[in-house]
């Protein structure tokens, strides 16, 4: 039986991995760790035996005999601080909470010595800033990191080829462009667009006053549903020490989704523009290419963004009639 | 006055400094901090006031107080666990004691909110595996570093970029070459090479059999007292958030190294090569350009391999006749 061990167990992107495997033949045994409780049971699954450890990968000695007695084959390491805005405010916090709880990981996979395969998860974060000349993004793109966070995820990939050559290891690296989907935290600007908009739908309201950011600015979104997948594939399929964009290809600016979401509530919005929601030095406009990983292991998007806006939207309805 | 903080006091780098601060004719005040004491007498200088707080910036909260009181107008980063073979052994406190050290600096100085420029020293390690056609190396060659303690270099520069642009902190960056120079560690080659032979001079033997690494290997050696007035006028002079090589701009083999001072202490040698002292992936040869630091803060290095190598091979005489 195929063994994954999941980082970031407790978080967004973990919860529609395990999703993923449980809609697959196989059967999989699962052990997550977070520093978090899982905020969903994990005997809910039909194809997947999950346990879950809760333990901090940046000082918790019992990492490592944990992962011992589990002997995974895969490993998805999702765990991360992962909000720019937060390496702005707490950058030795943030580094550690990447860079460092990586490198622990590495150093207990290394000991383990067995045959396993990590997927270490980066971010479109790690390109900088970027000129529309030279969008879509391709992987061998010079790394300009200008956040405390974007430094910490090129440290990771750094640390990951060092591991591989030097080491052996079995390491496959992403550069993850932005995800949305059903069950995202509202810090991320789509799904708050999506819970502001859902609030105003069950309070009855046809226009809503709405204070955004930077509306102009375009990126690159894909599902989670189709991200887990590609996660999946490169865990299986990926080549080793490689690095892979994982992204739409496809540019879209806020002002677009906020408008695609307007319209299937039917509500009006009437929008401003809100000095402290801009980031100083964003770039306009951040759009990958995902050639190599379509070409390599036959991933690309197949949800929609007007379906994954509409299962948000639902989502967030769900989520406030619970509330 | 004048305030300097140096850290990674009580090394060999440190010692040359404050010898350097000590000739000027300015008066200046140095607080060293260093996880190790010194070994000098702090209060031996003309011109200084030098005083030692024994401390680890790693984990000691009491840095933070220490440097406040102290509100110094340089500081001179030296601290690091600077080396590669210790860094592939021990990963996590090679990069602990690189890069987290240094990032826990940065956090200090910007609670300080003071004006204080600091150097941050960095390695030719950071390029990493170059070809001969590179040669020799400019700052905005590709960083492709391949040991754990080249990726806590790379990090280190990487957060200096991001807290110079992002926080506006004072920092210049460099890329320091190998160094030699009285006093230092025998760990090191030259030194290695120069104790050898101070031995044999001692014991009166006319041939000595030496085992060593690949000779033929090509470096860019400094002499260390060139080196810190280097970074002396790279304090006073560099252009905020530049990286400066510090190098000689020449390659010299290992074996020219060895027969120079196999002719100066008139010992023949008997030369036999260690494969378990032959590094795997070493670069055949590393040789960077100063023409940088040259032509923007006017340094060039002035002490003659022949002097530096005569002076060497007499600090090791001394050293011997006191052990």
């Amino acid at each position: 039986m195929e063994k994954y061990l999941i980082t970031g167990f407790s978080g967004f992107v973990s919860r529609h991995f395990l999703d993923f495997l449980d809609t697959r033949e196989t059967h999989a045994s699962v052990l997550g760790i977070d520093m978090h409780d899982p905020p969903f049971d994990v005997h809910g699954y039909h194809r997947l035996t999950c346990s879950f450890e809760r333990l901090d990968l940046l000082y918790d000695k019992r990492a490592q005999e944990v992962i011992y007695n589990f002997q995974p084959d895969y490993i998805l390491h999702l765990a991360s601080y992962s909000s720019v805005m937060f390496s702005w405010k707490s950058p030795v916090l943030s580094f550690q909470n990447n860079t460092n709880i990586f490198l622990n990981l590495l150093e207990i996979v290394r000991a383990l010595d067995a045959d396993v395969r990590i997927l270490s998860i980066g971010s479109s974060e790690e390109y900088g800033n970027v000129s529309d000349k030279e969008l879509p993004l391709r992987e061998d793109q010079p790394l300009r990191p200008v956040s405390p966070y974007a430094v910490a995820r090129v440290s990771q990939e750094m640390l990951s080829r060092v591991y591989v050559e030097g080491y052996g290891l079995d390491i496959v690296i992403t550069r993850s462009f932005n995800h949305i989907g059903p069950g995202q935290n509202e810090i991320f600007v789509v799904s708050s667009f999506a819970k502001q908009l859902a609030e105003a739908s069950r309070n009855g309201w046809s226009k809503l006053a709405m204070r955004t950011g930077d509306l102009s600015i375009v990126r690159d979104f894909t599902d989670v549903r189709d991200v887990v997948k590609a996660y999946h594939l490169l865990l299986t399929k990926g080549r080793k020490g490689e690095v892979y964009n994982v992204c739409s290809g496809r540019g879209v600016s806020l002002s677009e989704i906020l408008s695609m979401m307007s319209e299937k509530t039917g509500i009006e919005l009437m929008q401003t523009t809100e000095p402290k929601l801009v980031r100083p030095s964003d770039n306009r406009a951040i759009v990958g290419s995902n050639q190599k990983i379509l070409v390599e292991v036959g991933w690309k998007p197949e949800i929609l963004l007007d379906t994954a806006l509409d299962d948000i939207l639902e989502d967030w309805r769900t989520r406030l009639e619970i509330a």
